[in-house]
């Protein structure tokens, strides 16, 4: 085929807050599938938290991308020339495709999606990676029982939003931070969690007293810092603190910034466990099935932000990190 | 009786370092047991880095210690007037009996101890408090199994050396950091560890790496700080880490140093959950049980250190946060 790819690649290593010259926009010619192999035409790229994370140089639970490697990215599109027995073209798949506009992918390491149950970006969001991160984090670890109270940071976002829903459809309260009056809003009127603390308004700490008043049971963290302080200040006895991500540290250039209250966990006789969702691939089935059947029982809101255009990657991944999104930012391909 | 008993009492809040004119020194007349009551002349005072948070302000495991109130600390020492049916004259015990010479408790506050079974020091050691915080912290949350490599700071102190000792009957690797050489031969040779670090000598991440090559399954932190997070960087998959205590930062005026690499919680499935002993109040009986028969059976060294003087309770409660004691520091009441 006679096709252009575009593709965002690693340029340099990124030092603190991610730049432009970090990235190099790359136009090559659409490859032919091998044997075993799919062509995909991306349809959506996941703009993920993780992605800061990927960029590092170092051990992690993932090697980092190599400078002039295609940037790694969750995405979901439609088969458009298939070497594989099982995929066909007009199929829709998810998988690590990478920013581009067309991906070959071994038609083993992508999953095939059904859009006629939901749309396609949700496949990136409460069916896809932030869903199974959600159920499993708060399901596994926090395990959260009738009448606790959960707490979760990042409210607005692609995975917490999530988490609060997940907790009350277990019978607990939610209580949700995030930035500012709008995210607020939509969390408790959109999402429905019991209550919203606005961290760039409010006295977290009042706040948190005030919404949580017998304690936090359970905290879902994925910003760490300051927040991550706050919250383990307040924890109730056999509190569980689950540790998700710490999208507040992932740019800094100096020491992280560790959590100065963590004698709480002495005192409370607590535990703060950390994870990736990968830790739980072997279950995703198991997540799968239970989050579209919330979804389908409308007991589950599925919210996703959807930025246009391709070239707009740079800028658009810095959004998630300045805050900017509300539900789960993908960016759509034209 | 006529006898005038000798007291510590909190003079003012400390801060930071402990200093002489936070204690005042008091004499009074020995005073009578009432109804259900026993008068004990204590023998044995523990002292614990737990002290230091004792004395310090505001909401934590149990009240602080009010000012002009006899310091709070475990002892033992030997009844010498009863007014309660099951104690008698000659029967030795161990509770919270404060600083000084003679102590008035109620008999149900009071536990009776078998000196022919065990010297009197032990149970305020092995068979104490220190003893149960190793047990249960180690069991109950690390759950060490076989082969799995157990690593422990503190390891020449109270606590630290017997979680070495425990984790050996499991079948596991135990390593202890420890400041000194000296330390460091006491807890290999004597207490037996696989391998002992001395942190005031060697490069604390080198040394581990060495020491645990397929990393730390289970780390049991007795002092936070630098140590807490050179152990967190070393943690194999699924580890446990304890949160016994911090002493390295119980002095500081400033905020408590948070573990800056807490996220590899995260990459590596791991978890940290604190506790204080009386969390297990309700097993003590199992683990002085299987404790005292390991002590009979020669699996287990119980190792005091025995300071003279009751004069002298300032400046040896002073030396625990200088890392001045090996084993369990007691002070011997004359």
């Amino acid at each position: 085929m006679d096709a252009q790819n575009h593709q965002f690649r690693l340029a340099a290593r990124p030092v603190g807050l991610l730049k432009p010259s970090d990235w190099s926009y790359v136009e090559e010619p659409v490859a032919e599938p091998g044997d075993g192999e799919v062509l995909i035409k991306i349809r959506y790229i996941s703009l993920d938290p993780a992605m800061r994370g990927w960029v590092n140089e170092g051990r992690s639970y993932i090697p980092p991308v190599g400078i002039g490697e295609v940037m790694r990215a969750l995405a979901a599109g439609e088969v458009i020339a298939s070497k594989h027995p099982d995929i066909a073209v007009g199929d829709h798949v998810t998988g690590l495709l990478g920013v581009q506009e067309y991906a070959i992918a071994n038609g083993a390491a992508v999953m095939k999606v059904d859009t006629s149950l939901a749309p396609l970006p949700v496949y990136l969001s409460t069916l896809g990676m932030p869903g199974m991160t959600a159920y499993f984090g708060l399901l596994d670890i926090g395990h959260p029982s009738e009448g606790e109270t959960v707490l979760v940071s990042g409210a607005a976002g692609a995975v917490g939003g999530l988490v609060g829903q997940i907790a009350q459809i277990k019978g607990a309260r939610a209580v949700g931070i995030a930035g500012g009056a709008e995210k607020c809003a939509h969390v408790v009127s959109e999402l429905g969690f019991d209550a919203a603390i606005d961290y760039k308004d409010q006295d977290l700490n009042a706040a948190i007293a005030e919404h949580c008043p017998d304690g936090v049971d359970v905290y879902f963290d994925n910003v760490g810092g300051e927040i991550l302080d706050a919250a383990l200040a307040h924890l109730a006895r056999n509190a569980r603190v689950i540790i998700c991500g710490a999208i507040s540290q992932y740019n800094a250039t100096g020491a992280m910034k560790g959590p100065s209250n963590y004698l709480s966990l002495l005192v409370n006789h607590a535990s703060m466990t950390g994870f990736v969702v990968s830790d739980y691939g072997a279950r995703y089935m198991e997540g799968a099935t239970e989050m579209a059947g919330w979804l389908a029982a409308g007991k589950l809101k599925s919210r996703e932000e959807v930025a246009q255009g391709f070239e707009s990657f740079p800028a658009t991944l810095q959004r998630l990190f300045e805050g900017g999104n509300t539900g789960k930012l993908v960016l759509e391909v034209a």
